[in-house]
């Protein structure tokens, strides 16, 4: 990753803003600028702030916890400590490197975080700006090299989920399964799921954000697997949903409707297109047959270094879809009482159309 | 639980600042108020809100997505969906409801949208009011059914660490070993981890944060195991640091050491005296045996429904420690190139001392 190339456009867009200086707070973006893995365990506790001057070295700012994680991670940056918390270490730092304006990520600085940081810089003849999206504006768009490292995360996610497929019994249990996936996944070289997998069996599966638990998968119903892991950065994400046995006549006319509509999502993706004509290219399929209040969730979401990340495919993004930004397309239709079905791709916008990431095919096409 | 409870104190806490209602949406409060136990996917991907008016019933803000894991926990609110986003749904509710007061979470509200609520509210007529520890004032005191539950989630992770730890063999990975600890945590019956579990060998323990990797137990040097797990809501967290093999000389100096500061930490706790107190007490030890620079963070923290919580057991925190608070108490000693050594226990606040709420005694006092 030339991280060198990314703080270059930063702080080209800080001179274009006529802003000194940036403080990067969000772990995604600190981790794109320069490479410092440490996830926040929380924002209330800061693994560290990449404060980017105008011009000359980026430093990062951090806690004793993580001084060697930092130093042999983020090889381009200083790496500074802030053993009396970071705003003491602005106020020395700030006036040293002639910042007059500091911009902040106002999308992840706590509101009384923000309050202190402008009475701090006030008090030092500093002005603060918030500022949105920046980083997340250059992350949108992924270079070939971040694609690769997404379809390398993509295809070991498959891998994983072809092997636990194979070894669903009738007695296993949603939470053996989502614990085999886990462990599955970090046995094959994952840093750690991107997200806590989804296994739900029957109707179960009608909750889009089910939490695995100690139940046994059941007979000729819905299985549904929500999964995903973070290979050297990246993430993946996936969903299969499948009947666990055999299929009724219900569950495949719900089943062949959910892959109609995810298919019109997919042959609707080109540069150029909306977020919002995407996501309405799928719900059309879906509401056409009836089952429109059944599908509450947008229809897919960006995945890059954080899994859920901009653009959204959903009826409020009315903004262009550009070449190199990578989406799920993941329709679903959850019936209360019965079950849901998600099935879940991820695609590559490309000029003349969109190139699909996924090669598992299980209970696609039914 | 006694969520009404809980709720009229927060009632009680608004009459007293004349607010209409209250937006809570840090999601351990949330989760100590209503029961509801979701996450946040991370800041920016809330899982809900919960709207507690000065009088009357509670409401539970969240998207379709969580709307039936909202319903069976939360079920003293009523839970409404807000599928055009939560400002648009307070737009209609909050004249309903009569608020023309309204606080919010400074502490877990973004600054973006801290100011797009104070405009759409001032567009209403309401005025917004950043609050700070309102409900971590109310869940820093432990009810006793709360110690309850925390001594059964300290329990069971001493259970899987004990399980584990006659499991290592030289062959073992620091990978491997924290893939059991969690497999076993679940298979268990824990929520999830608390935090992602600490396996460091050798000079990697020296990393107060390490993250497990492909690494062989090294013989004869520390192997630091931090692990902690969620049961029922409350969490647990306890560190064990042990020579595997053979311990030298210049381990178990070491070791004693930190043993002695932790167990001149615990004496020294009971209500009245400050974090900063007992946290001197250790860190006295420490820094009188020479290695006072090589323990680089604070003593303890608060456990409950969070990981890390109020109080700090650090020389910043000047506020007295009362009753009922349950803490963990952690030096160590960090050694760049020779690896590190933590002991983690866990205690309650009492008025004439403190619980120590652990029973594993595995390699404390050699």
């Amino acid at each position: 990753m030339d991280y060198q190339k990314r703080i270059n456009k930063v702080q080209a867009a800080l001179r274009r803003k006529k802003l000194d200086a940036i403080l990067i707070s969000e772990p995604a973006n600190r981790r794109y600028l320069c490479g410092y893995s440490a996830p926040d365990h929380g924002i209330g506790e800061s693994s560290g702030v990449l404060l980017v001057p105008v011009a000359g070295q980026a430093h990062l700012l951090t806690d004793f916890r993580f001084q060697l994680q930092a130093e042999a991670e983020a090889a381009l940056t200083t790496v500074t400590l802030y053993p009396k918390g970071l705003l003491a270490l602005l106020k020395e730092m700030l006036p040293d490197l002639g910042v007059r304006s500091l911009g902040f990520e106002s999308d992840y600085t706590l509101h009384s975080f923000a309050g202190k940081l402008t009475d701090k810089c006030a008090g030092l003849g500093i002005k603060t700006v918030p500022l949105v999206g920046l980083i997340e504006d250059l992350r949108i768009i992924k270079e070939e090299s971040e694609i690769d490292k997404i379809r390398a995360s993509v295809r070991l996610n498959e891998q994983v989920f072809q092997e636990i497929y194979t070894e669903i019994h009738p007695k296993s249990t949603e939470i053996d399964l989502a614990i085999a996936i886990e462990t599955c996944m970090r046995r094959r070289g994952a840093e750690s799921p991107s997200f806590n997998s989804i296994v739900a069996t029957g109707s179960r599966s009608a909750l889009p954000h089910a939490v695995p638990g100690p139940v046994q998968i059941l007979q000729n119903q819905p299985l549904m697997i929500d999964m995903g892991l973070i290979l050297d950065g990246y993430c993946s994400d996936m969903t299969r949903t499948f009947a666990f046995g055999n299929a009724d006549a219900r569950y495949l006319e719900i089943h062949r409707l959910v892959r109609k509509a995810q298919l019109a999502g997919i042959q609707s993706i080109r540069a150029g297109v909306t977020g919002q004509t995407v996501d309405q290219a799928a719900r059309d399929i879906i509401a056409k047959a009836g089952y429109g209040q059944n599908f509450g969730h947008a229809l897919g979401h960006g995945v890059g270094i954080a899994i859920h990340e901009a653009p959204r495919l959903s009826s409020r993004n009315r903004k262009r879809l550009k070449s190199g930004m990578v989406v799920t397309v993941e329709p679903g239709i959850y019936i209360p009482g019965w079950g849901g079905i998600r099935l879940e791709n991820m695609v590559v916008v490309r000029e003349d159309g969109c190139e699909i990431l996924n090669s598992d095919t299980t209970w696609l096409d039914i």
